[in-house]
């Protein structure tokens, strides 16, 4: 047992009902907290605490030693396996990601060695944040899913419709799934190596899983899925792994609970909880979905969908998170209202 | 019966299944026909076009002229109803539309003779543009559902998370319900003075009715609609109502079916077609839902989605359509080859 062998979100992933349920927030290390600001302004640039070790590891921490969350999760990107993979990524303020946008593989790199150097800033952040973690508090890794990683490398940054990457799957079916396979390889192994370095458990973020129709969530969200997760369950016995393809059709939530092997699945803020509950819940473990919308209002908004959540949930192992990342508006006071809420039901 | 008394199109909203399925595509009068894009420049703007009738009405009937569609559906915007409201609309290139954002319902338009006066000039191109439609094509007419809408006037114009809206919601539930009221009081009038006009069926769009806890998608989303709903039938016997609450949850699709007393309901492009012809099909017509990219992309691609929906919705009433408006970067000839493919399938 790590560390984090008594971790309260550990014991959920391995099918226990805990109540009330653990909870962190997706981007709980972020721009809300004045604290994470003093960070960023010190570092210079968001790409900069990611690539920084000591800066990650700080950030990681900040929301942990506020809150208490039951979980911390590295402070890293999704972007960072593109950048493994040969692809510049900067960041502008106040526009998001951008990168060199890619049309065909033959340029990216295939070298595992080249991908583990590039991406061991992450690594040597977990190894920083195990010992400073208290006992009882799991540590999460993360990547980006292909399908959602490859629609910013072929984009060149973010999208509202995901155009460019449809084009590709649409147009060059085998290329493009070529693609998926060479950008899960670096997953796999990105997520193996965080594991080694002390991760207890790990999150696949597919954030751009809605409004593919049916054929192509299966071919571009559910196989490299399954994929990434039998490589990572081959190199790690047990590894507990979270998926969050976020705002697939309850059919295609169902399809991915099914279908590629992870231990929980994440729901975003349209899904019903006592559908995730019922549905989801006798396949995975469920995690979500406060509106982070709802966390901004605060007040009895807050306390009411939260008591919808909880409600929903009794007797079902269960993973209290948001539905999306928490948003830079919101007032650390509401997290803190919210994680009273939680702990003081019972 | 009308001019359209013969359209397959309404004969499909009465219930009936044809074979191959009437079709229209969401936004088909629109940037990606070279004769809009000359109309559009000697109007000067998107908004001169909506205001002047003889324009509205040429790019009306543009598609059915070049692509032989079953339906025309009037050009103009959902933002004409915060326009009759009292909200300012201006539309800038390349930008999207800019209101000027409302925080209490005090200053709103009530007075429902300024609403039919400035919403004029879409029932004045409704009837510039019957006498010159084909027999056997439907002409429709359409407005913004309250909770999109109101996403608008929240904002200040579009919005990605409806932040601003679901905020005023979920703070002060009474006042944003009664601006929901108030909206639906308008849209439901211009849904009746359009079929007076001569449209032989309305669409209400919902377009951001995404990312909705489902209490919220019940108050905001279902409620308002089916008020709207009840209210044009009782002016408007009998009057054939679409409703689109784009990306819903299934649950969400169902429920709408279900409650709001719509004759067909649009699903997006994530939505199974053997789910929404099993589950939906039970309780309304079914339209929609090729992705517009797959229109873009053309050739192998829009042939295998077009089959894949043309196969699941055998034996049910069915409106070919797209699962969002078609994309300004849409060669033209794919419509074609759309178009083609349907009509030559039997």
């Amino acid at each position: 047992l790590s560390e984090a062998g008594n971790a309260k979100l550990l014991s959920v992933l391995g099918g226990k009902v805990e109540t009330p349920p653990p909870v962190w927030l997706m981007r709980q290390a972020g721009r809300y907290l004045p604290e994470y600001q003093a960070v960023r302004t010190k570092a210079g640039s968001f790409w900069t605490m990611c690539m920084t070790p000591e800066l990650a590891a700080e950030v990681t921490l900040q929301p942990i030693q506020r809150f208490g969350f039951d979980a911390a999760i590295i402070f890293s990107d999704i972007l960072v396996v593109p950048f493994a993979l040969g692809v510049d990524v900067t960041f502008e303020e106040g526009v998001g990601p951008r990168l060199k946008a890619i049309k065909d593989t033959k340029n990216l790199a295939r070298d595992r060695p080249v991908w583990a150097q590039k991406l061991a800033p992450a690594y040597a952040a977990l190894r920083l944040v195990r010992p400073r973690l208290d006992a009882g508090r799991a540590l999460l890794g993360f990547a980006g899913a292909p399908w959602t990683l490859a629609t910013y490398m072929a984009e060149g940054g973010g999208s509202t419709d995901q155009r460019a990457a449809k084009l590709w799957g649409y147009r060059d079916p085998e290329g493009f799934a070529a693609l998926l396979d060479l950008i899960g390889d670096c997953v796999a192994q990105h997520l193996i190596a965080q594991l080694d370095a002390g991760a207890d458990a790990v999150q696949i973020f597919d954030s751009w899983a809605s409004g593919l129709p049916e054929a192509a969530f299966l071919d571009w969200v559910v196989e490299p899925t399954k994929r990434i997760v039998d490589t990572v369950r081959k190199a790690k016995l047990g590894a507990k792994i979270i998926g969050f393809p976020r705002a697939a059709t309850q059919r295609g939530y169902e399809i991915y609970a099914q279908e590629t092997g992870v231990d929980a699945v994440s729901v975003d803020t349209a899904a019903s909880p006592e559908w995730a509950a019922a549905v989801l819940g006798s396949e995975v473990v469920v995690q979500g979905n406060l509106d982070p919308i709802a966390l901004i209002a605060g007040g009895a908004a807050l306390a009411d969908a939260v008591a919808t959540i909880i409600s929903a949930m009794q007797g079902v192992p269960f993973i209290f998170n948001l539905g999306h990342g928490i948003l830079p508006e919101t007032p650390p006071e509401h997290v803190t209202q919210l994680v009273t809420l939680l702990r003081d039901k019972r």
